[in-house]
């Protein structure tokens, strides 16, 4: 393999992360069966539990494993807009910035399309934060259902205020959902001290395998499930609980919150040196979002004035340098950035972008690679400019 | 561990499914990205959709990996029956026997309670068969949204006459969906045969891991998505596909498929001795369901009269043997099975079950060891009786 900076679309497993589920997988038993096997299952699941909580800061009675993130945000927001109709036939608004993940957007397009909701979508400034005025304007009134937002936006890397969103939202009394699946392993994560109702991780993220996340669920908020069954896990989530991967995440999550502070510093640097090479080696490169401190020290984002995301990534495949164009969910479908639009930038801005991100296994060679590689990328891409496609 | 008789609720992995799996969470790369690592994680993926569908008698384009059967039998049946509704608001009615796993029960009656679904419950003959008369009954008149039902009861092991009620459905013009969670591994599967809408599976009761299924979905049968966000697997399942789990689910599902027949055969003859055991040491007991091949050769079911299901199922424990009372899914809550009682049976025989299953590795001293216990803890519950609890 190559150099890979993808590492927000997702990252290598850890090694430990792997044995540890290697190692379980050779255990039997269904945790929800009540003999010695099955109780023995449950243990290695609630010793999982409790990791992944404090990996969080909450209580591990408020973890619900769910099957990645985006299950949890379809959890949290279905499940949350149903309770709160539920509860007040009135509340039927959302309050949503409008530069989320498509796991948000999509959810809530067809919660308004297919069961009555209304939202209120919330602009981002030209660095990306959320309008946080514009935030607590759209949460007045007694017709909003709940509130959901991404505490690093997966895109451009903007870490948002999400303190005062969720003070804003405490003041309004309105249920907080956080989006917080590009901050995990990034940013120190509480959720007691934030006073959310829900937030969404997923475990791919941050070192541990595909197929599981989590909602964090408080002990307050109340979600109708999305998938109905055998009742497992407090009845918000059925299905048969993956104690394998419950054990793996748990590895990955430890360790995460373990080197937090050293990759943060580490990738800073090395974040910081990609930044000031592409604006030596293409001067007309614009960075997305902001620097320093308030964009996450894993992530880099650039448009390319005059070239179409796609052939820089694609040129830069070519040359050995994985990067994405944004989110990796959008399955390979070149379209103009709904994250950089929101931003205020032009359709052809949003349509020239490079989102390149660092991991546990990114090295200083890696980012000579990608700067090497990025010149002669660059005048390729902007030669053939957007009549090539 | 000891003896283990409860493969139904889960069976231990192949071992080569956990290498399979080790070796392809050291890979990197977001299948939906579109770099060479990306791409390389597709591959993969897509080889394993190749093989589950040729386990399945359907083309890979069928294959929605989910992250289980729950999930599965979720989408087939909110995503049918919303998908029918908004094609044909007139139809409401679901067709559903009343012996069906959870999973299914569940997401009916929320249907029913919450999206304004009707149903139609048809009922159980005394061995566990669906009335197949009041099945094609149900299925008249132009309100039907959709039909489903169990390929094997997961409980009482019949095996269902699945081909005439998919030719009722066919007749009827109803959409039909198979829950083959039990089925798979143990009858074999013809999707492409049966003319069904959707088929629901689960890999980790066939020695793959628990994590992933699969809802197969006809070319012409339409879901609406449960799953919202990057719109993954042809935006019917959106999520980060997990390439390591599908790989590792489709090493277990070409050697259950392979090994069918013989296994048939083998837990076919280790069946009947358990069977015939049961009752030269216990003549009260009553077997469930049918004998020799109308019942799934992996399972007996059995009610002991006077003693409660999970008072055997404790003293067996405490000899070693792992039994079930019925669905591992019931989490633990001593309730009468509506199954049995679904068969006819009353509320006491409902609370005094016993599901013995076995798999790969069960063995002539597996049977003996469970047959040894049995008078024993079969004196001590009959003993207690009902009052104990």
């Amino acid at each position: 393999m190559g150099v890979y900076l993808d590492h927000a679309a997702t990252t290598p497993m850890l090694p430990e992360a792997i044995d540890a589920y290697a190692r379980a997988m050779s255990e039997v038993g269904n945790p929800s069966s009540i003999h010695s096997a099955g109780q023995n299952a449950r243990r290695l699941l609630e010793e999982a539990r409790e990791t992944v909580a404090a990996s969080l800061g909450c209580d591990p009675i408020e973890v619900v494993f769910t099957s990645g993130g985006t299950e949890a945000i379809n959890l949290a927001l279905k499940g949350g807009f149903w309770a709160a109709t539920a509860a007040s036939p009135a509340r039927r608004r959302l309050v949503v910035p409008n530069g989320e993940h498509h796991a948000t957007l999509d959810t809530v397009e067809w919660l308004v399309a297919h069961e009555g909701a209304d939202v209120t979508w919330v602009g981002l400034d030209s660095e990306g934060f959320i309008e946080t005025d514009a935030w607590a304007e759209a949460l007045r009134g007694d017709d909003v259902a709940l509130a959901s937002a991404l505490w690093v936006n997966n895109e451009v890397g903007t870490i948002e205020p999400v303190a005062e969103l969720a003070a804003a939202a405490a003041s309004a009394s309105v249920p907080l959902h956080l989006d917080a699946v590009a901050a995990y392993g990034h940013v120190p994560i509480s959720f007691r001290a934030l006073g959310a109702a829900a937030l969404s991780v997923s475990a791919h993220k941050i070192g541990g395998p595909v197929g599981i996340g989590a909602l964090v669920l408080s002990r307050t908020a109340r979600v109708v499930p999305t998938v109905h069954g055998g009742g497992q896990q407090r009845n918000v989530r059925s299905g048969t609980q993956d104690v394998a991967a419950a054990v793996s995440f748990a590895v990955a999550a430890q360790a995460a919150v373990a080197s937090l502070e050293a990759e943060r510093a580490r990738l800073t640097a090395l974040r910081d040196r990609l930044i000031a090479g592409v604006r030596a080696a293409v001067p007309e490169a614009r960075l997305s979002g902001p620097s320093g401190n308030q964009r996450v020290a894993s992530s880099a984002h650039f448009t390319f004035p005059g070239a179409q995301g796609d052939s820089l990534l694609f040129l830069l495949d070519a040359a050995g340098v994985a990067v994405s164009t944004g989110s990796a969910c959008q399955a390979g479908i070149p379209e103009p950035s709904h994250v950089v639009l929101a931003m205020g930038r032009e359709t052809g801005e949003a349509s020239s972008c490079l989102r390149i991100t660092l991991g546990r296994t990114t090295t200083d060679a890696d980012v000579d690679a990608f700067l090497a590689a990025l010149p002669d990328a660059y005048a390729r891409a902007a030669k053939a400019g957007f009549t090539a496609r």
